[in-house]
């Protein structure tokens, strides 16, 4: 089954306290969805990489991809005004008898055997959502009150999050208007099984500043 | 009131692939547990800092400080067989008119506001626990099963966390000999309401081998 990915890059870069798109500031020298690009040419989606952007910033990101020479083919499509309503508009880029990942843009580290265990393991099962354990400890809030919870039996989930293209197609067409915050609660609220996967520590989401920092740390820990 | 620190440095290098213990390996050139030290010795715990460390390691760290010439005054005691049996030996050396923060040995880059922010709300509150949002999603294992989890009701819990002396040792006193995972919980079962304070999402907790390559990025962002 061929494989697509659909890079979902519509943060802002409010919390980074710059007026850059998350997804444009500088990793090791070039635009961090450049990174996220090139992770999934390599895995296999060569020619099947649409990357959905807030309509604002497609001409920004026109120009970044000539000024670094970003040769890597990729599609381009407006994203929605929430996150589902992106997912949704990538989706309608992905034929029904595929295999497809979303990704968030800003993550730039997702291994190749990462994304290769994904993949393969969405084929066998369905889906597949890269999962790892929460090291720190966890309290719950409600009100003003907070108490313990069991780290345990609690998972942090990360992307790419895989699926047959067809039954992801179908979670989000009966999901209505509602935004959820990833790709596996919409296809859990349409009566799916999630299959949790191995992630990986590094596969960072940069969300602020020093995130940037670490992930450059981790390239370059990775080119030694 | 004066300020205390039992720094709790049990962990072993096995999920490090190392034998060396983690509090012992080399951050920036230093073994972490100097740079953990130091923090706290900076903020106003200086003659009052216990470290708990395993029986066989003690000889080790005694050369390394030798080795480094460490000479920043603690004292250093022996651990038991669980975190909570350590902690309860650290606060055996802690006077009961003062303020104690707990901390993890493997946590060398909580920043001195931290520190202070912790110490303060405790005066006021009897205790400060330090907390940071989780920024991707989370799911709940139950079996063979998994569901979403509304990932803004949770905080990821750090250290330092502090309390009234008196008040840990005696929550300690009652809690039995069961282990518990942080200090937030013991207190908790003590009948205490948790007072969450702002964490740091830069005070990582190093555990495997990657950490110690984030943790030396940001000491080396912080010191240019």
């Amino acid at each position: 089954m061929k494989r697509y990915v659909v890079i979902v890059a519509g943060g802002s870069g409010t919390r980074m306290g710059t007026s850059t798109p998350k997804q444009f500031l500088l990793l090791n020298g070039r635009p961090l969805l450049m990174h996220t690009i090139e992770s999934f040419d390599k895995a296999g989606c060569s020619g099947n990489i649409i990357v959905v952007l807030p309509q604002k910033e497609t001409g920004q990101w026109q120009q970044l991809t000539e000024t670094y020479n970003f040769n890597t083919k990729h599609t381009v499509i407006a994203g929605g005004m929430t996150r589902s309503e992106s997912v949704r508009n990538g989706l309608s880029h992905v034929p029904a008898e595929s295999i497809v990942a979303i990704h968030d843009g800003v993550r730039p580290l997702a291994s190749l055997e990462l994304i290769n265990r994904c993949f393969e393991s969405a084929i066998e099962t369905g889906n597949a959502i890269p999962a790892i354990p929460v090291v720190d400890s966890l309290r719950k809030i409600a009100g003003d009150k907070n108490t313990v919870a069991d780290r345990e039996v609690f998972r942090i989930i990360q992307t790419p999050q895989c699926f047959r293209s067809h039954e992801l197609k179908k979670a989000y067409s009966q999901a209505g208007s509602h935004s959820f915050s990833d790709d596996a609660t919409v296809f859990e609220k349409d009566g799916h099984a999630i299959n949790l996967v191995e992630g990986e520590r590094t596969n960072i989401k940069v969300t602020v500043m020093h995130d940037l920092m670490i992930a450059s740390s981790i390239l370059n820990a990775r080119e030694h």
